[in-house]
């Protein structure tokens, strides 16, 4: 009996089927009707699949049953900290660090003592245009939990 | 002649002040005109304040020209790790390790080799009443630059 | 004008009149009329007091405002991991390197794909008598959040 | 000669063939008539198992005796410092950094100089129903370990 | 299916046949009509190749199509610290910790508050004769980035 | 008899004391009649000063002999670490992890086994205009230095 | 009110009165009837001392009830890890980490699954004579205890 | 040719065929007469052994030669820090936390500056019957040495 | 086309054919005529052999090109800093902790603001009989390089 | 009753008056009559001092009984890792990062297996005028000491 494919095993086998089959991430998340950070982010082994989720994904990508398999399994969540530092993940880090103390005081301020929750969340990503350049925007939205004894 | 007064040390200053006071961050960018997350993080230490901004900040929390000066100063920018690990920010940081491979797989996929700037760029802090609890928006949103040689 | 005492400042003179003034943790407990791990907690910089519970702590600790300012302030909440290798905290920290993945495990099998939140949350400590030896007793008990999208 | 399998090689067939035959951990932990947590965290690799206990859950789960000498073989304790940071596990150490130094001041005021033992010590694990959501409680229950010369 | 080449695997099979051919990188640079520094980056793994690129680079070096789809992927940048150590490499460090809070103070003197982009960058590479021993001229050349809301 | 002051301490007080007075780094350097880099390195901490540059510059600052003292004194070398994540100096270190594998090979290639020296080094900082915006401009130059036994 | 002195602190008292005085450990040891390895640990700050042990050194040494009050407080235990790389103290870390596992398989083969208590635990120090250079006989005595659940 | 097995190898294939054959370390130890904390750490891989000793070693195990060529290499000593927080190990690192400054004075006081060898050092293991629970004796006994010029 | 052999396991190879075959690296130094601290680290990985060295060697060794392509190899250099903690390498860095500084305060009095060099530099080694126990004389001799603009 | 100077105030003391009065460390170490390098670590903190080397040294830097007090008293040894990046005393480091694997191969060739001792240890510093620019010697030089049971 082998064990499971791992997550990350399963996300190379994701990506270079997407790459040589010519879909996109949001062409996996349409086949899914997901959302496409949630869709993207699962694929790369940071969310459990359905059985028909993972089922689907893989038959449009080629891939057998042992890639189901693994999406559908639980997984251990977080990033190599080495992946960070790549420049278009950084600079995520980078607001973080000159912004982080000035959202926790605003969240104190607007809803009290608590945070903004990474559970019950969602990202979304959008491009916009702008004559100076077209930009990321990318939003945090996360139900606001007080401290609660 | 003395050094000037260290970003943090005007900071805690600015935080005791406001809350004798009885001001909030708001009130603080609303007499400077301008946006509240960036006035919170210059007044934090992370930005470099106009001359009449700082004036006005200070005169308006009862500090003195010490304080406005060394709000004037360019700043070292970034964050005590130590401080990283606050749960309201951490919520942050934890996003960032489940979603930041998606978002970088997202942003080369929309536009191309290149990173969202942490430069051109502003942070967007919002309420959105929900029925099932209020939740913290913040919206990241900077110009998409592409690695051009 | 000058800064709030720090939260660790105020932490020790805290410890100190306690010790001088023959007081219990109960003790400031029931003044306030707060759980005693929280009270405890609070009073070491973790969580904001009331304004009347500050005053009423100061009081019964014979401590001046300047205290009572820094109990109410909003907290930068953590421990410096120097203090988790004192061996009474360390245990903890043990358990977890031991128990922390048989707990993710069994909080999957029981709730499905989701978190015991630390936010809404509460801490029990009790001594439980046994005939080979008093036992410590700890009960984490936080309100189970699901990943939603 | 082969060298014995690893305690996470191990782990990670039994995982594979609990979900491949649909048993939960409550079920195996039943077939060897020891506690959940317990039987979880021998199952990870965190306990030896003796001759009889990993017969009987390798035999359930249609493993061979490879996996089985594995099972019964003394660990050596503790978790990848990198999976501490899933969210399901750091929730724990959050926990503990906000805490842990509350527990230690209350350990010596209740019981004196001492710590709660990590060995002599047991993990309970249950779900507790709330209209508000169902709880996860878990409680760690240590006999107290006075220093003693 | 099989994952995609990595990218240090292809750069190793890149490096052995350019010793094995005779190559230099200058050659393998003018093959393609890109900058040395870029293409050597790019060989190694920092920067994605169009397909024409990776075509001719793999044919001149007579590697296969499984290396140039890699040198063809989208990569994830920066190096093992543990590499930083090269003394080669370690000297651009050690120029950087005690040139780099000068070079900071001069681009806010010349420029404002605002960065040398590291994106619009490009890096020349020159031996500059000199009859006290020939030297090593690196331009780092970035667009200035102001701070920008 | 007292300490000399410490560098750090004595660069607090040089920057204080430029910016009071609105004198530029260059304006420092021309005094000394030195390279603009190598003063900046100097004021901040990197450099022993002659007696008569340090001299020269304490009495254009407006700063007594205790900081000429200091200016004189043979430095210890380096940076804080958390100052390197500044995003102004943080780019350099970033264009170092993504360029400095190729660096090394281009220096191995060109010259052999071997070094871009540090120390018999000088560093370029210049502002290069271009309509798609001014570029920083900074120059490593370094003798080359083989592996000689 | 003042906090109480540190432990560090009183420390650093005793230790200088000890020496001003020509007292050695084991006269301070002697003075209070305790074994001299507690009793330097004690006053280094690593065990509370009763009232009576606490107000005899102080009188032996001259110290003030400040020190008194500080040795008699319960300690956060543990060691600077830079002094661990003092070469006296290493020695023993060097030697932890040779015969470490080891003495793990002993205590196992010996006793079971189990540990041996660092609490229930005391320290032996003696000189042996030996005409080869006299020898440091440093004795770790614990009781066992047994993994139980 | 084949390189060396290494000696972590050869040790997993050492605990192997001892558990499979029901030997003890003090079996091993006895049967090439030596003591057996060093006969467990030279045959997990801490000390060389002579010809001799890995002969009848593997013989007695049922190893065959390229074990016994891996026992005689000269290793490279020391523990996977990792390994150091299994609990039975990690008792020892904490003894030292807590009692390593004070071993520093006390040797000081008994020797004069110097250190304990690690390397003219002998390590101890015993048992010794307690009506209050068996203990575990190690006793370190290492040769002073004065700092010499 | 296969990759290179790596440095690390030509030298395993390298190490193990040596004592195979019993050759000292006093016999490999002597073949080739250089120093044998300079043979032993080439050999180990730390500086490239010209064609005729590395064929020599291998030659001597038994050993196939492919080992002889990876030792003319250009490497990068450096030690994983856990094998600096071996006991025999260790002293060598504690030598450094102690002995670092007053190294430092030297070479700038005698020589003014600069360093040793570490690339045009050499290092000896010797045993020299001493009645008292014979001794490891370890020399290193590097040009001085003064720091110049 | 005062706590003793540290060693590192004293030694800022004796730098700061070895500069005013135009002393050398030859000087220093010819009053005492001891070697330069033990000199200059035993007052950078590193060595113990006698009481009478102590008091020469203070009345010739015209210092006063508190750093005599300070330089007899016992160190715990080491340096600062931020101190080892300072680029002269860096080299020593990557020295033994390049070189340390071959000094260890070498000790075990010559002297089987054992250390160098860095107690009975002494080091020496020397210049030696070279056409080619003078060089820095360094030798390290202590007893072989052999592993013994």
């Amino acid at each position: 009996m082998d064990p499971i494919l791992s997550k990350s095993a399963a996300a190379d086998l994701v990506v270079a089927a997407r790459l040589r089959r010519g879909l996109s991430w949001s062409d996996l998340a349409g086949e899914i009707g997901a959302p496409v950070v949630w869709t993207t982010a699962a694929l790369l082994g940071q969310h459990p699949m359905t059985a028909e989720q993972a089922e689907r994904v893989c038959r449009m990508l080629g891939l057998d049953e042992t890639v189901a398999e693994s999406l559908r399994r639980q997984p251990t969540r977080g990033t190599d900290p080495a992946l960070l530092s790549d420049p278009t993940i950084y600079r995520f880090a980078e607001a973080l660090a000159v912004y982080g103390p000035a959202l926790k005081e605003l969240i104190h301020e607007e809803f009290g003592d608590g945070i903004m929750s990474a559970i019950n969340f969602r990202v979304g990503f959008a491009r916009r245009p702008d004559p100076d350049g077209d930009r990321v925007v990318v939003t945090f939205d996360g139900k606001f939990l007080d401290y609660r004894w």
